[in-house]
């Protein structure tokens, strides 16, 4: 009989992207998912954006640059991920997938269409296009989106900042964090809604147990068979 | 009776775009047409490519990077320069425009298409498609192609290289150096063969007097009226 862990041999092979805002847990449960997979003998490339090859550091360092940051084009800024995404699957993603690896990224071209797209007002269809440029055959299989509220996730990246960012006195600033951080979930939701197929919504948040268990029951929903 | 060079006015609130192979003398046409349209009052915003913001020179810096070099993919160099654009265009070309400038350009999408593309193989609608986004509604009005053989181009560029670089006993390296810079005139050609209202081919092979000559002749026949 085989063991309930069996099924994550379907894994092989695929490209899973994790996705969601700062402060969902996607990063703790990534990391579970790489020990449980890697515990069955799969082997896992791990991917985290940007970054991941020399010229994706280089690209972040610009990207993080405060002097960039002031005056970057969403445009710009949009092109530079897809810079750095198209030299990932080149070196990274494509040969991986090619050795039967298991692809998990941490954030791909579903935050781009979350942050840059629905928050930051760049047409979705724009994005789409130069997605399908940077990205040629290589769209994940699945977008686990960590989906979770806004206080939760303030709470979580700082929780000493949860009774300042969300009493009644919020100021314009906190505020405008908030309305970013609702139009970013609303980013992935709407990508989720758009594409089922594609697309795993995971509500984030519950415990990192719960969570755990909803992801690797999604997973297996998904996967149930060998590629 | 208005001089000789009063059409030069003509040229307030365009957007020309000079491009060829290195070693073209573009950019020696680039600078007497900077003091002739000045000298009638027009006000000029120059722009070479990559570079002219923080952001490009900071993205020239990633490319010129010879690790980076190695090992590229050729969408994210294009996706590269892209950024850089996108970038320049909205914190310089668009503003320029608007102000009724003329906006001078050193290489711009017609050098992705023809290096990358043409030369490169990058599928030409795909840079179109990235190129769409990127630039929005500021394609050039012209784009001025400076057309030059190999041996010429490579004879200014390093007047020692002749002999060695095209005598009959050239080696791998060197034919693949002329058979590049073949693709990438071809690339231009081609171009201003698909869309001859917006490309203006120039013989760079003559003398600098005679470009200029032709190249001044060409703009005229082109801009005869005020935008």
């Amino acid at each position: 009989m085989p063991s309930p862990s069996d099924w994550l041999q379907n894994l092989r092979g695929r490209f899973i992207v994790f996705d969601g805002p700062d402060g969902s847990g996607k990063s703790t449960q990534f990391r579970r998912l790489v020990e449980a997979v890697e515990a069955q003998g799969v082997n896992v490339c791990e991917v985290r954006e940007p970054g991941g090859t020399h010229i994706g550091e280089e690209i972040r360092k610009v990207l993080l640059d405060p002097e960039v940051k002031e005056d970057v084009d969403v445009r710009c800024e949009m092109l530079l991920f897809m810079a750095s995404r198209a030299q990932l699957i080149s070196q990274k993603i494509s040969p991986a997938l090619a050795a039967d690896h298991l692809v998990l990224a941490d954030r791909f071209i579903s935050s781009t269409l979350a942050y840059q797209g629905t928050a930051g007002g760049m047409p979705i269809a724009d994005i789409l296009k130069v997605g399908q440029v940077a990205l040629g055959q290589h769209w994940p299989d699945l977008v686990v989106v960590f989906d979770v509220d806004e206080e939760t996730a303030a709470a979580r990246i700082n929780p000493l900042l949860r009774e300042r960012e969300f009493n009644a006195d919020k100021d314009r600033m906190e505020a405008k964090g908030a309305a970013f951080h609702r139009r970013v979930r609303q980013g992935y939701l709407d990508q989720a809604a758009g594409d089922p197929d594609r697309y795993l919504v995971i509500n984030a948040a519950q415990n990192p147990e719960a969570v755990f268990h909803d992801l690797i029951q999604g997973l297996e929903g998904r996967f149930p068979n060998k590629p």
